[in-house]
């Protein structure tokens, strides 16, 4: 989930106080990873979601609330190239609305039926403050097929899942214009509250010989500055090419479309670098989990990692487009 | 941790909504289970702090949160006769008191080094509410040897760890005098705050062929009717022969004491069942983790389970006698 400025600070000093495991991938990663039977490995992530900070009650449903903190979770092992899945699920809040929790499990359990979740676990708590749900997600993945955010290679393309946009587009107009809006902006509402993650997207690439891949919930910008940085390499996109959602181009126009996909967030898609050679196979096959789109390329080795980000043919600096704000 | 009325009914929603394993082991157990590596398990658990509900940050260092939010875990997987284990671990705190999330992973850092936990992963998100802490913990245990709640058998003696009632009159003195307490009252204090999880204890249960076991962090009375109710026997507890710890009595009096070691919570203890014939190995073998007190006997079947508890050699109403306040 988006974050202020100091997170990165914060998460840097966690890292040094817990270590980093064994396997290089640890805290700041989309998941975890250790030895599991055979030649998998266990993948294990966990997001927290606060009232009034990445939902609110009079906007989501708390039934979608529980579909989304399972999807969120889902979403990181989907980069992994994992599969589901054993949740551990909490919820803190206060006595008078202890029924939600009821709404919210069965609005996790909708999303877990669908994706194969077992929810195995959990811890029901009350609360003086907002509600609180935490998803702990534990699931598995084939050793020699984990996507990395670190395996990008010179030559590659970059290419991007579904659509971008739309979710951060239902946020900008649930803020500006309050939670009674007009149907035809039912699915940007919908790609914000109930997002449905790239499972089978991701275990195409990995079957397909993928290596390099992150989800994208904080934004295509940030995001490709990560990826970028772990595999010490220059990404070029090209922000022509980004598949903005039709639907948020029609609502808010192309400019805040683009400055949505960019750095808005709440995509639950995957950014993904792959040999060219792997083109064809990749986009017939993804055809059945929302698509792809070649976004850029992996330009050369650049130690600490560069995005580059070109519009019309030039090199755009994002904040002077309006496209991130910082 | 200890709950208001509702919560087993809230549970027991939660269990129909999500179903039960098919292992048997799952919500309102100690930890879930499920298959891994060769002979083993996983053993999975989650735990979440609420500032406020369960912990105040004018009574508690941040380092003893974190201390304690991963020792109530590492105690479920005790229980369950599991070795840690990697733990998740997610913060929502205010921003004005983000640096406490550093003093909470040093202090469940120690903990995890003490234990050979090692932290993946984790989440640290705003909030404008309470501090909340949740751990995740996935450990590992050998399938023959999982300790459950429910394979009491008729015979069996009843054991307790360690001593009982010191935390719950820590919290007593805290609520009633302040936090400047006296410094003989430590020990009671640390037993609240930095509890020990019975790991060893729990590890040599398994290894001596013990298979029933329970942590009381809810309080010795309500634990041992889950025992009793998971195992379709009736329980006997001598309440004359609870190992009350010496500090409790000697601060309380022996009344309030005996009232904390069965209803007070937060003791990190384990209380198991056993074949009478394992009682010197085990007593030998526990005197490396807090030693062992034989409470009580497993007295026959009965349907739904009962637990009754004798003083002076007569039955008592833990509720007319004060033990319990409802």
């Amino acid at each position: 989930m988006t974050e202020p400025a100091g997170e990165f600070e914060l998460i840097a000093r966690l890292a040094t106080i817990f270590g980093t495991p064994s396997d290089g991938l640890g805290i700041g990663d989309d998941a975890a990873t250790w030895p599991a039977a055979g030649d998998t490995v266990a993948v294990a992530t966990t997001d927290m979601l606060v009232e009034g900070i990445h939902f609110r009650l009079d906007w989501t449903s708390a039934a979608d609330l529980g579909w989304k903190a399972l999807a969120v979770n889902l979403s990181d092992l989907a980069a992994m190239g994992a599969r589901p899945g054993r949740a551990l699920v909490s919820v803190a809040v206060d006595a008078t609305r202890r029924g939600l929790v009821v709404e919210v499990a069965r609005g996790l359990k909708s999303l877990a039926d669908r994706t194969g979740t077992q929810v195995v676990g959990g811890d029901t708590v009350r609360s003086p403050g907002p509600l609180v749900i935490n998803v702990a997600l534990v699931g598995e993945a084939d050793h020699a097929r984990l996507l990395r955010r670190d395996a990008a290679r010179v030559g590659d393309l970059v290419g991007v899942t579904g659509t971008l946009g739309a979710a951060s587009a239902g946020l900008a107009l649930l803020t500006e214009r309050g939670p009674h809006l007009e149907a035809a902006l039912d699915p940007l509402v919908a790609a914000l509250h109930r997002p449905v993650p790239r499972l089978a997207a991701g275990a195409i690439l990995a079957r397909l010989g993928v290596r390099c891949a992150i989800d994208i919930s904080d934004g295509l910008a940030s995001e490709t500055r990560h990826l970028a940085r772990a595999s010490g390499v220059g990404v070029e996109i090209d922000v022509d090419r980004l598949p903005l959602a039709p639907a948020a181009v029609q609502a808010l126009g192309s400019q805040r479309a683009i400055a949505g996909a960019l750095s808005g967030g709440e995509d639950y898609e995957l950014l993904f670098t792959f040999d060219p050679g792997l083109l064809d196979a990749l986009a017939a096959a993804l055809g059945i989990d929302g698509g792809m789109t070649v976004v850029g390329t992996v330009t050369g080795r650049v130690k600490g990692g560069t995005a580059r980000f070109v519009q019309a043919g030039r090199e755009i600096d994002l904040r002077e487009t309006g496209y991130v704000a910082f």
